[in-house]
């Protein structure tokens, strides 16, 4: 039977989202533009390649789950932050992204309900709209997610799951508090909610220890903790981890099977040769916090001299951003464009709602990858354009 | 309010295959086994892995589509090959295994009809099973598609797609003839019938080179093909490939950013790196055909001096697997205990069949990691267990 509809793609392609950000970010990178709307590691900081001494016997195909001694290590890393976890429930991913995309496999079909932050981070919203979830924002304040609001909001509706990113979020750089965090896990008890928790900044505290993951305050709902060597290592190797319940683990493992078979051993060799030696790896990663520290104190201080008149903000004591809201009524993306011109960017805080549920007032400013001297000529220049479309607080 | 349901799995995960494959597999990997089961390629031949002159600059996170250089490489082996394919159409993908991921995700809703050869690759029916497809499977014989059985289907079906392994395919070791080949080029293009033709193996050729793709065949239809570097080099990089008309290309892009962001990129720089010195590389391919073709040479006269009297087989031309059906009533399947109180492993043919649609009387039977030794004696332990269950011709 011939035809001339084209091709038939799934329903999904419908919902895949537009390339605007991307092309913005294209945008982003052309030379000479101090750029704050990435959110890339700092690359001069990263630890070097080196994987010549690797055995032999890890150029074949390798298991599905991982490199056992890596499951290890990581299984010893997760029980350090309080979580209950043995190297059987550890599944080494392609990258946390990839354990995104396993959740979004394990329980969501079209119009399935799932509670997530408000705002949340991007890639995870793309990915669970792609697979057809009717996305439920809960507002985020800078001590963590409003509990008030997600009680209202059980109510009536039980989610498949709670994806959130307690954790220097990304894009807020709010940090739950403990007491936040203690309450959310007896509600997730109490309502058996699983908990989809995405941590990739943990380690990346600069003003004491962070707090334990959410997940080790629960008792009986199911969890999973999403994690990456991207941000304190090297994001090439596209190595990350789910440290899962048993009740959920062996899912992950199936269905990551059939997506790319197993993670790449090299980088998993790597990995776990860089966490070996425990006294060099602490004190790699205080020199990568005192970095930043001072990346950020410089942003604050900037923040303090060009924005304090026409916008609000809280420091994040971790993590790689600024959420920073002008006090406007003019969507920032607008002003996109003209930063531009001026040879500056940033990311519109537009892009981090669910669709048609977004706030526009905001802007995330990474301080990761820019010179202290370009933070301070950048900030500079956009503070001249938003402080024009300011109004009066 | 309160539940007692227990998670609310997607229905999807109603569908995730049934762990029997890889509890089989396990077994077979019992040390004191000679396993003919896997499909893994010859270790002791693989390429070292030096990375040690990668630049400081690959750390970083990379692009979504791969690196540029790769892109170019793979691009010029596609032109090679016949495909009509510039850079831009090539995506470097996490294995070859991630390509099927993205096929499902752009084609297959619950209950898309997709045609498969019968039988086929059985992680690819596992993941289009996973993803809702509705599979039906058209024969394969020696010289390919059964091109008339194709005619019938399509008379009522117009599918999202045809999964094919045309070349030393994996399970039978088929290989379509040029003239299947440019006739299925043909229906396709009349019915505008996307083609995904999986091609793992095109390169492991002992008579002669294989033929030209089908893809390069079409005039209209849209295509992908999906290549890897998992059987001729360094299978754990997990370093694949889909090279699509343009048509296809940017949406397998979309979907690969959600689905792991980038692929590794040390990986994309030692593949790339491989393939440069051009001479050295045939003459690397060279030497694993030559190995390959020994190996299949002592399955051959193994298989002729114990299974001749009640079995049947095609000799491949290619890849790592024979196709050998015993004449029997007996479900092989049933017969791998008793392999493997003998430590003789097989894979039972009924695991390459859609669901409910399987054919039970055959095996397949890898030649590439066992001792040319191992392959007599194993086959002779075989098949003293299969002609105890073989009727008469």
């Amino acid at each position: 039977m011939k035809s001339t509809e084209g091709p038939a793609f799934s329903r999904r392609i419908e919902r895949l989202s537009s390339s605007l950000i991307r092309e913005l970010l294209a945008l982003t990178q052309r030379p000479g533009v101090i750029s704050f709307a990435g959110g890339l590691p700092a690359c001069s900081l990263m630890p070097e390649i080196d994987s010549d001494s690797i055995p032999a016997s890890f150029r074949q195909y390798g298991t599905t789950d991982g490199e056992p001694d890596l499951r290890e290590t990581v299984a010893a890393m997760c029980r350090e932050d309080g979580l209950d976890c043995e190297a059987g429930q550890v599944l080494i991913t392609s990258g946390s992204q990839q354990g995104i995309d396993l959740v979004a496999k394990l329980f969501i079909d079209e119009g399935t309900v799932i509670f997530v932050e408000k705002p949340a981070y991007l890639a995870a919203l793309q990915v669970f709209g792609l697979f057809g979830a009717k996305i439920v924002g809960i507002d985020i304040r800078a001590d963590g997610l409003d509990l008030d609001s997600l009680r209202d909001k059980l109510q009536d509706t039980r989610p498949a799951f709670l994806y959130i990113n307690p954790t220097y979020q990304n894009p807020t750089g709010a940090c739950y508090s403990e007491a936040v965090r203690i309450e959310l896990a007896a509600l997730l008890d109490a309502h058996d909610i699983p908990l989809i928790e995405d941590n990739p900044y943990g380690a990346l505290s600069y003003d004491g220890k962070a707090p334990a993951p959410v997940a080790s305050y629960l008792k009986s709902a199911l969890w999973t903790s999403l994690g990456t060597f991207s941000k304190i290592a090297i994001p090439a190797w596209r190595i990350g981890y789910m440290a899962s319940h048993p009740g959920l683990a062996p899912y992950f493992t199936k269905l990551k099977q059939g997506t790319d078979l197993h993670t790449n051993r090299p980088g998993q060799w790597w990995c776990n040769r860089f966490l070996q030696d425990r006294q060099a790896y602490e004190q790699y990663l205080d020199e990568l916090r005192d970095f930043y520290r001072t990346q950020r104190d410089a942003m604050e201080s900037a923040l303090q001299k060009y924005f304090s008149d026409f916008a609000s903000w809280s420091m994040p004591h971790g993590g790689l951003f600024f959420w920073v809201s002008i006090h406007t009524d003019v969507d920032t993306a607008s002003l996109l464009n003209e930063a531009l011109e001026n040879d500056v960017a940033f990311l519109p805080g537009s892009a981090f709602y669910p669709q048609d549920d977004a706030k526009r007032d905001s802007i995330r400013l990474s301080f990761s990858e820019v010179s202290i001297a370009d933070i301070n000529t950048g900030l500079e220049k956009l503070s001249r354009i938003f402080r024009r479309h300011a109004v009066a607080a």
